[in-house]
């Protein structure tokens, strides 16, 4: 748990909250309702969890009004609890974020713009002629190649790698481990085996993207490799070359997306799904985990593919019908006609 | 190969081995009874490998004393022939760890407590606030941020980022490009899009853990993501926020796990296998490579899902049935009754 | 975008084209005909976009002979367009490669033999007993641990791990977040839980071989993990321990391969593809995307397994049928025997 210590007081005032109960009272972290302690803060709205509301030995919890009567501790009435409590949790673990300027270890190359405010950690190595906006935090052991252009108040976490070239508007965030602007995959055949194809686009990042852990965006072919505004990526996701994906789709882990694929806007993508080279997603399309897009979807909705989970003795029986299903369906017609 | 240098005598010695041969014979590394040559050591438990024994130009070789009979080289006779090897591989290997200290170009921040006899490799960065107890070795590049707590003897090969408050048991050994303690992926959807959920969790990994190369695991939202004592992962794996992993179980590489799923104790997961976010799977269970989990597994036992491989052009025509499955049997079973 | 500037008789010259139009015209990167304007440089080949060929505001097009007359810009006559394109993209995009030495800020053991011409980023960390040929080019904050040997021309990109005694031929390019050599998945089953299985073998990587960005290849447990010359892996890729990859095998990203498997040469495998273990694929075999191949593949041709994209709610219809497969199709037989 990030460690805080304030008072209900300041935390009511912070989130606009009506305070009912001891203003005094320290809290030091948020947690659940089931395992927070007096110097916790916690958050109820789902009535299956009334029981772990009436029990909680919280310091105090945020709630609607009309909840307000089935709290036995301090209460902080707001409208909508859940995002009130996202306000505080993510000013609170602001508290964390180290404001310490360019490191003495930072090697920089030239003719870069980097602004005043900008936090740049221990080892990270900038190429040439870079751009980094106001309010930029970049970790420690990033690198970030020449010609890149990273906008305000993005945030990148350690050990982060960009290529050359790559384009990343505001508030993005990016996890450790993250690639961006690899080389796509590119390779033509000849005679004695396969020449790469040199991959000269570049990756652009709209406003307000999270990249999760150990993700990959290639660069593009040609053209670039795009991602919208407001793209949520979980980790050790696959984006290929001159991939699109559109606003505000959000993508589970695991995920790999082959080259030239469009993916719509406002999309969800489960956990593992594949989707294929060169085919349209269209907009509000989802997609459930480890289902395997080979071809265009041109109707909003929800996708699937796959078998569901059987005993491994069963599913074998099956999985052996399912080799012979052609042609266990041609003999029973033929079965049938001949009756 | 490794390279090392020394007698048989003295391995003899370290295994509590019975020698039969030549003491004064050289051994510079291990290898199979089918490559080893008349420098390298090697070890016979399977039957099946016994024409390699008998035709081994291997300069010793480990193995029962009921075996010795058949083996024209030197012989070092256990009662675990396989046992003696790993442990010996195990002293033979540590001798390539390097013990020293802490490096001039280690970042390190205020207020850390880190163990006399700690290595630290160059160019790593310790935030503030961490603790390292003795005897951890961690190598160069690495990232812990504040108030990570890292217990005895653990090994941390380089390029591991390790987010803030992560607490890590003994003995455990992290792999290159392990991420642990990033943001799980959290966001609540609004009226213009996503809000990113802020994680106030950490990640805590208990006793014995190894977790290989490029695995991510995320820290909780609330309570904490819990890897018990003894678990195995594989590289490449994705262990989402909430999860809990039961003691002593080994998952294949490329797994992912969703958002609080609950995994017991003992399991064996398959490489490429994914499991649903918000379910429990109990005990003892084996999950076969590439399964797709999507409910609760209550009952020990081997469970699988998806279809065999086949020549794509048979597998197209059973594809294309099992578009169809439901509407077929329907149809079947309408012909069948008409009759 | 990469950036450049030359004149489109300099470009003529070293691809050995026949120029059409003016020589003077600088031309700053190469795009698509669709998307170039009058500073860049496209290519013209496949009848399909002949289209985008007589609309395109591109300052040249590289094409051949008889399509000329179709051309209303400048024009770069050459026996096979694309080629010709790759070989000028490549060229171009080797000004970006830095040749700047070794980086004051490396680390570096004992007894290394590193050539006069090695570059070495900022921050990158080399163990001891390591060879370096001429031409190698190393990124920033890279790890090649004890007794690596790079042979002539390698380029590594950032963030690359290689742990102690990889091999690395020539001409291998490798991407950021790539680990080499970490320790393969070897547990052994005691009464107490799992006791780690030391991996004594290598990896060694082949001529002409490109690994693309967080792909992890584990070293091998007595033996070597082979990656044969001219191999193509993509992006997050896993080879477990004690694989061998046959030559001018391309992997596309996702894909994990079991410890042990042996594939072929000239096979292509699509994306999150997973390979069993301790099987044999033989040469020039394709396999599809997400295939799951369990057993040996003794035949070249193309393989696939799962199940097509449908609507979640008529893929569920057949998932459940799926799930009984066996049994109704035993039942149907019963009732066709009965009549």
């Amino acid at each position: 748990m990030t460690d805080m210590r304030r008072s209900l007081k300041e935390i009511a005032e912070k989130i606009n909250a009506t305070l009912i109960g001891d203003a005094d009272v320290m809290i030091s972290s948020l947690a659940s309702l089931a395992t927070a302690d007096s110097s916790q803060l916690s958050f109820y709205k789902d009535p299956r969890y009334l029981n772990n509301l009436q029990d909680t030995t919280a310091g105090a919890v945020i709630l609607t009004e009309s909840d307000q009567d089935k709290c036995n501790t301090n209460c902080l009435i707001v409208a909508d609890p859940y995002q009130s409590f996202i306000a505080l949790a993510e000013f609170l673990s602001q508290a964390t974020h180290r404001k310490t300027g360019i490191h003495d270890s930072v090697v920089m190359g030239k003719d870069c713009q980097i602004a005043a405010d900008v936090t740049i950690g221990p080892n990270t190595f900038i190429g040439d002629n870079v751009c980094i906006a106001q309010g930029v935090y970049i970790g420690p052991n990033c690198i970030i190649e020449d010609h890149c252009v990273i906008d305000e108040d993005c945030y990148f976490w350690g050990n982060v790698a960009c290529y050359h070239s790559v384009q990343i508007a505001k508030r993005v965030m990016v996890h450790s481990g993250v690639v961006l602007g690899s080389d796509g995959f590119g390779n033509h055949r000849t005679a004695t085996g396969w020449t790469k194809v040199p991959q000269l686009g570049t990756v652009r990042i709209g406003n307000d993207v999270e990249i999760g852990a150990n993700t990959t965006i290639d660069r593009g072919a040609l053209d670039d490799t795009i991602i919208e505004d407001g793209v949520k990526l979980d980790n050790l996701i696959q984006i290929a070359h001159n991939v699109r994906i559109g606003s505000h789709t959000v993508i589970a882990a695991c995920v790999g997306i082959a080259g030239s694929a469009i993916i719509g806007k406002n999309c969800m993508i489960g956990g593992a799904a594949c989707i294929n080279g060169h085919i349209e997603v269209t907009d509000n399309v989802i997609i459930t985990g480890m289902a395997m897009v080979t071809s265009a979807i041109t109707k909003p909705g929800m996708y699937s593919s796959g078998t569901g989970l059987l005993p491994s003795r069963e599913w074998r029986k099956n999985a052996v019908r399912f080799r012979h299903l052609d042609k266990e369906f041609r003999q029973i017609k033929r079965d049938l006609s001949e009756r």
